[in-house]
């Protein structure tokens, strides 16, 4: 066994010594987002009845919270994910953020979009304790984005709209094309990805990746 | 919609063109793994009755088959997954083969490996109609790896053991880095993932990636 782990570890630095040296890569701590679902003020009304106000269970970036509250999501084909959390504020518009995994099981088409761009996206049914709700448009699949600040982005050179690519130096090791560069004086540097896309690659919220030059 | 699709292919081609080409990089089609369960003809005399042999649902590659028969394996966390398949034949050690998602889900720490490298690998308990088995050892992360010939290997310029880096272009774009070769007169070219890694680069089986180079 330890033979084992020293052959592997010799076998991943030559890798790593064949490759070029991506130490120098901005480095980006990472931040993986769970299924989720943000809702206006009126869907929060019906689902968990008149009057009623989100309540939070736990900060988050950029002023946003993950509530207490819980709602089950149900696709066209009728199959359910129950527990998915609901991020706070209220938006202008609800939206869904699932994984394609999710989309496999619920039997759905979700896009992979951007936050926000749900015109067209996949319908879905949210179900609450006091009312439902039917989307006729708002489940999507994030499509993966690093968030930061206008210093970051010049130490990083690079600039809002730009697409990188992302090195994850681990056992699996696994490069991440075509992610989208957001930078915005509020936010904090994080590369945001999904479930399926941590547990491909075997990282979690604080790993660090870098981006490629 | 229109324009935004225009501008998402224009961005994608022109991205396109600024990598390397890797057009030429050597073609091998993708083969996803769901979770899945090896047996040894003892364990499935416990599953399901003395003498009980398995019937084939559908041939595999290799001279393996999807079983009828299925189980539902359980972490040291009491969390179970329910209906997973049995590959046949039987085999000289019980496997189980499972995603990180799946791990996670379970609440164990099961290893990434490659097949039949169970020594030390997480503990799973597995049910069957007529009886159960506690694994000690057993349940993986299979490891990423390519399946192909002599000829093909030949052709690709790669060899059995070698390690390599393998390029999808699509929508998410991602490059699988520590992928294994392996070389053997009876293996069908082939890139074996599991679900986790399909989902996460939104590639299905029979889908082309390509060595790079």
């Amino acid at each position: 066994m330890e033979e084992k782990t020293v052959e592997m570890i010799t076998k991943l630095v030559m890798e790593a010594m064949n490759q070029k040296s991506t130490n120098e890569g901005f480095a980006v701590p990472v931040g993986v987002s769970a299924r989720h679902i943000h809702l206006t003020k009126e869907d929060v009304e019906t689902l968990f009845g008149k009057g009623y106000e989100l309540t939070k269970k736990k900060e988050l970036m950029g002023g946003q919270y993950a509530a207490n509250e819980l709602v089950t999501i149900v696709g066209i084909k009728l199959r359910a994910i129950e527990n998915v959390r609901i991020l706070g504020p209220v938006r202008k518009a609800s939206q869904v953020e699932i994984s394609a995994t999710d989309s496999i099981k619920l039997g759905i088409k979700a896009p992979i979009r951007e936050s926000g761009d749900i015109k067209g996206s996949a319908p879905i049914a949210v179900v609450g304790p006091k009312g439902v709700v039917y989307l006729q448009e708002g489940c999507i699949i994030a499509k993966r984005h690093i968030h930061m600040s206008p210093a970051d982005a010049k130490e990083a050179g690079v600039n809002n709209g730009d697409t990188v690519s992302v090195q994850v130096e681990n056992e699996r090791g696994t490069t991440f094309n075509h992610v989208s560069i957001r930078v915005d004086e509020s936010f904090t540097l994080e590369m945001h990805i999904d479930t399926d896309e941590a547990n491909a690659a075997k990282i979690a919220t604080g790993n660090i990746v870098r981006i490629l030059k």
